[in-house]
């Protein structure tokens, strides 16, 4: 299995309600430094596993409507939590349909797994990893 | 697959016994820098993987009676080789059992895998990765 | 010159005033992973050049107050830019008033400087150097 | 499942063929920091993964004959593209002949997947991660 | 004393000249991972040390002429050596042009010193600190 | 002014004396990560400002008699405490003697100071800086 790894960065507020999240339940904020891997069998016709500048760009397009802003106002997490784990997801879902929609270009088209990580400090990460599903 | 990781360390001293460890058969000793990843399928009912608080609180409760020690004098490693592959499945097992005990908290009920790595420093590190396994 | 340093962080939001900042006037947030070395020119009696387990709990202590806050509503920042510059600033201050108050004790008396360094993502940081100046 | 992880690095010039390699088209060249870590399900006689020392030694003599070299003017990799992710297959493929030979001496016996990674930025990097097939 | 230090890379292929450089004689490559540090006394009136989004694309700019190049080709290197320290300095010098030039805007004007570091490994390192000269 | 900075380990044993030193008192350990910056206004006839190829050696031939070493027991450090702090300059010593003693080779000539860090874990490190002095 190959894969190629790629980063960005973003720097938002947010806050989190139940008590299990104790001060965290406050406005507060963090920057995640967002790692995207994109995982395949085999290589492209031009041995790569996608186009990494593609990639590169994708990824700060993706993040671009979530850095400096508040969370807790954007309407797509509205009724959500933003923990680590569902931003993870989150960015993962829109990488998939950037993916599908071609805008990696066929250099992708291979591509079977992709993991999103989000470090949110020099102690602690999280990451969600799943399959491309297509048609 | 969700996953989220924490971080902590120890400093401790231990020798090695064999011919194959060489110069690490003297009474020598290490910085490990431990993180430990938490892995499930679904999220729980506050879209976390755990209370990373008390996943935090539980890792430095288990690596406290290691740190600062010469393991060479721990009642729990007679007669074993602490090697970082060795110590890396004892923190493993301490953390399955702290998570079937209870430890840390509802919301890492569905934790299904967990993977424990050590690095020993800037140029090498182990882990050991495995399922929890519930009655 | 004799330097240590320890790392600890915080979760913030905030906002900036000024056309200069573009996207970062409205509200976002960063992890500020803090580092601050301590210089003096001679070692204490003990051969350190501060106890370092005071050092970390007192750069908590500093910490604590911001961390998890939407700094915009702290009394201490009121009509203040909270940029990593002036953040950086700001634990210096504190730091020097600690030391001075003698909350690091006195194998910390030699310290003659303090930086502070605020990484705010994998690339930028900020940092605050001064003199401890003493009466 | 164990795995213990080592790391060296090369410094090489190389050029890519084809348009969607942009720039890099023209000859340029990468640090590649190189990871490579070895699975088993159980450790050997001695507790170990692999022989620490004789893994970061073979490294080294894997990577030896592209360090500080042209990839465009080396034998083995003519005709070929030497992007992040076919160096990373062809270290891998060097360390599994090496492990079969015997290089890596008896503790190794039992290792049963290997993972290359090539990192070239702080924001970017590649892995090949696959079984060891014994005959 | 206050800086500031944003983070960029480039990826050149580069030989030397003299039998002290080994088998780096050879036409070889590195990714520079590229720090530059802007000092001053006290901070504009926006309370920063640069404007950090100008910074970053004034080092983005200085870097894109030697981006996946041959050094050795490039006339402005004719005849010299691209040691990591020559290349720290040269960035430095064109980092002052551009701050003298006004490219980094109004807030950078009381910038007293640069420091540019170019990472060549995880293991190795140069730097080139010196004064912001005015007329 | 210049520098290059290089990096090694070692993986030690010891223990303080003092109750400063709380539960380091007793016979612990540490990996330290050590980089060895060299500094100097102008550089070598070669454009650098060490053989980094010598400096690396000569770090590696200085830390050997400490590396797998209990230094509790090294006559080299008896009577005295092997703080971090001390460690740094003992290293440092040791650089300074090489380089006067030429070991480091004619490149090194104008190196005019040196700083030792010695890294402890991912949230504490101590240095010392000193001129070279030459008679």
């Amino acid at each position: 299995m190959y894969a190629v790894e790629v980063r960005d960065h973003i720097m938002i507020a947010h806050s989190f309600k139940g008590e299990m999240f104790g001060p965290a339940q406050q406005l507060h904020g963090a920057t995640f430094v967002v790692d995207v891997a994109f995982f395949r069998e085999n290589l492209s016709a031009n041995d790569v596993v996608v186009d990494i500048g593609r990639a590169t760009d994708t990824l700060k397009e993706i993040l671009k409507p979530l850095n400096y802003k508040n969370l807790d106002e954007l309407p797509q997490f509205k009724g959500k939590q933003t923990t680590t784990e569902t931003l993870s997801h989150y960015v993962f879902d829109q990488m998939v349909d950037a993916l599908k929609n071609g805008v990696l270009g066929e250099e992708s088209n291979g591509v079977s797994r992709i993991r999103v990580t989000l470090h949110e400090s020099h102690v602690a990460r999280a990451w969600f990893e799943g399959p491309v599903e297509r048609a």
